[in-house]
């Protein structure tokens, strides 16, 4: 039996007791964006350090100005890997839509086998625990790791990584390595693993409509004091002409329609938008007139609305005119699309709509550019030999809707590039109430980490 | 000293008294539209049925499916007259906006004197309690009343009054009389009392936009899958244009522009658009260009949206595409504009809007016709005489921006006219934090009841 094979065999036997670790974890309610979960944040980095320290990685918990950071050292010779996993989570609203309460982890029977359910079961706790596994069934089988690793979670992935540059830059002769392992992608489907090679950058702004001092009573105000959810809604109901285009100025300068090569092998997968929207309850892609959902997703931009509220949203009816509105507005970006020209393009968008008597305040919430990877290296072609090893079919070099912006952030802070190996499925729910992890995701995703570090050793 | 003087005196000897029952009754927390407050909104009924049986009326509390409403006959001779006021109240959020909490009342200074603070001081427990001291007052001196009263009072004012029609049809015998006085309006300014002559009515909606069956991540499904907010914002935004006017088809289908006479009455009045709008943090007249501030109120019909929600609406960012989003939309209708016209233009509006995998839910909140009074009346004449007798300036007649659909009711079902005679200011910061009503809309306010019921006594 080789190395690997012995390796493998041990997170075969021991995978019950990996199931319990990762519930553990689970249990911790990280949820970064809201302050009250400062310290289930905090509870969250201490487990997973120590958990590291168990396996015999130097590990330490780093404060910053937000939630904590966590960084591991395996030790050992040889060129280092950085490995990036977050530990924090989504909220959790609306509640009354989980079967079960979202931090108490059960297996669930699904469509495609058993599933881990939880926040936080996909993206990201149970991602980043599959290299986790991975690493410890070679510490416990072998003494040691294939290659030097450096394990790096990060807590604010889910509010816009305030802490994350300042963290680099501070630290970047310690994290700097030949390569980025992540994992918080997906599978192309629950056969076929996937390493994403082009990842959307994006663009997070909040902007709040300020009219009256006080809330008014419509009755007594209706007519002469404006509204600021009529100013938002025009406002925001011109961001799309009627053929699902952005019509921001510039918006789709650095947008490259993609190489008829990459479309032909996109098209040699097989989508199906009838199923990947019929699963959620749609049926007509409703982006941009002329590509193929699957484009909208992976290589042309969007402009979605992730939130919206103003005067009165409770049960019944209430006579008011508010004193403000909100919304919440998420870019995807892909090319050469230039983050900071997209955020002043759409500032300038919504201030072009105000009356006399409102102003705009904006809150931004981070951007990043767009990121192809180069996909003809040896290492990458290794990786991908060794997902299809584990797999029923090959793997596929594919594109991912979803920006990661740590991804830009080596590229551009520490000069490394990325590879992105996830095991997530669309059926996921990440985000949404009842997310899941298949168990099969888990346990084939360690041993997949385990076989990608065995290549990572060859020259 | 005449029976009235001697009236007028009790009242002003027993000023602290009336005020002690009035925060009794603002420490009930009657929200009508939060199912959380139903026990609240019947202990405050029952508290007002003990407080008119204490003076002497035959007072009852009366189940429906809703809230209970209080009807209490003084007895006595002659042509009855039936008093309406409200005992619920608005909701209360933001809560953190109330410099004391809104069910403890206080006395506070005001820039024009003294002031109660708690929501309903002014909308409309402090406006009623007006009436009823008038009333113990008259039972006080004389014994009894001066003309035949029946009181009633409803607890579903602020939530669409749903029990109301088909109470007022079980019960027409009863409630049915010569004139109905109402006491939920406001003066002209804090030294002018004003009879309230024209009612803007309304149609009340809340419509859902659905889309996916679930929440879904931006990023994974951005593009293809429809976002409803962006549905919703762009039926909303379009639903004003540049100038101010409602875009609805046959919106404007029976308004009327107002006569000669009573626009020069109006300009008579030397109302401030900068006053009124500036008190709030506002300046410009947002409603139809071409119209003064004052008519846009009074005479010019209204589309507001009163709430908008969707997605996450939390502190920080959340990459979700929303499955709904809902907004609540208020119109105020003069002249003869048709309620069920107007909802049914509003829903196909919206509706054209709809992209396949969109469906609109409608909820409707209620709707009525504006309504005019009879102004030219020798109770109306007497009234206004008995009005300016009390305070430093002459009476007027007014309009109101507000609607009170429960006049329209009085007429269509009962076949009875309103006088509208109420004490509110214009800065009493109704269904807003803070709520107040000046000492002197709620003393004098009982007193210039005290002369009105004399008056109605006259042949």
């Amino acid at each position: 039996m080789s190395q690997l094979e012995a390796v493998l065999a041990h997170l075969d036997a021991n995978a019950d007791a990996a199931e319990e670790r990762l519930f553990t974890f689970l249990r911790m309610e990280s949820i970064s964006t809201d302050p009250a979960y400062k310290a289930e944040c905090r509870k969250a980095a201490d487990w997973a350090a120590a958990d590291l320290a168990a396996i015999g990685f130097d590990a330490s918990v780093r404060d910053t100005t937000g939630h904590p950071m966590v960084v591991a050292h395996s030790g050992g010779d040889g060129p280092k890997f950085l490995f990036y996993g977050h530990y924090d989570v989504q909220p959790v609203d609306p509640l009354d839509l989980w079967t079960a309460p979202p931090f108490e982890p059960v297996i669930a029977d699904g469509p495609q086998g058993p599933e881990i359910r939880a926040r936080g079961a996909a993206d990201d706790k149970g991602q980043l625990m599959t290299f986790v596994e991975a690493c410890r069934a070679w510490k416990a089988v072998t003494g040691s790791l294939p290659v030097n690793v450096t394990i790096f979670l990060e807590g604010e992935e889910e509010s816009g990584s305030p802490s994350l540059i300042p963290f680099l830059k501070e630290n970047a002769e310690e994290l700097k390595s030949e390569l980025a392992l992540v994992c918080d992608t997906g599978m192309w489907d629950a056969e076929t693993p996937a390493i994403s090679t082009m990842l959307r950058g994006g663009v997070a702004e909040e902007v709040v409509i300020h009219a009256a001092d006080r809330d008014l009573h419509s009755g007594m105000y209706g007519g002469p004091a404006m509204n600021p959810i009529r100013v938002l809604t025009k406002a925001l109901g011109a961001l799309h002409d009627d053929t699902g285009r952005v019509t921001l100025a510039g918006f789709y300068d650095g947008v490259h329609e993609i190489g008829d090569n990459m479309k032909a092998d996109w098209e040699a997968l097989g989508f199906s938008h009838t199923d990947f929207l019929g699963e959620v309850g749609l049926a007509e892609p409703a982006g941009e007139q002329g590509y193929s959902a699957l484009e909208q997703i992976w290589s042309r931009p969007t402009c979605e609305f992730t939130g919206i509220t103003g005067g009165y949203t409770g049960e019944g009816f209430k006579t008011v005119l508010p004193a403000e509105a909100r919304a919440k507005i998420s870019c995807r970006l892909v090319g050469d699309q230039d983050p900071d020209a997209i955020r002043a393009s759409l500032r300038a968008h919504v201030e072009s709509f105000l009356p006399a008597d409102c102003t705009a305040e904006w809150i931004s919430h981070g951007g990043s550019k767009a990121i192809s990877m180069p996909t003809d290296g040896p290492r990458f072609l290794r990786a991908r030999q060794a997902l299809s090893d584990e797999w029923p079919k090959d793997a596929v070099f594919a594109g991912c809707g979803g920006g990661i912006p740590v991804v830009g952030h080596f590229q551009s802070i520490l000069g490394m590039q990325s590879m992105l190996i996830g095991f997530g499925l669309n059926d996921d729910r990440i985000h949404s109430p009842n997310e899941k992890y298949s168990r099969a995701s888990f346990h084939k995703g360690a041993r997949s980490w385990a076989r990608v570090l065995a290549t990572l050793a060859e020259a």
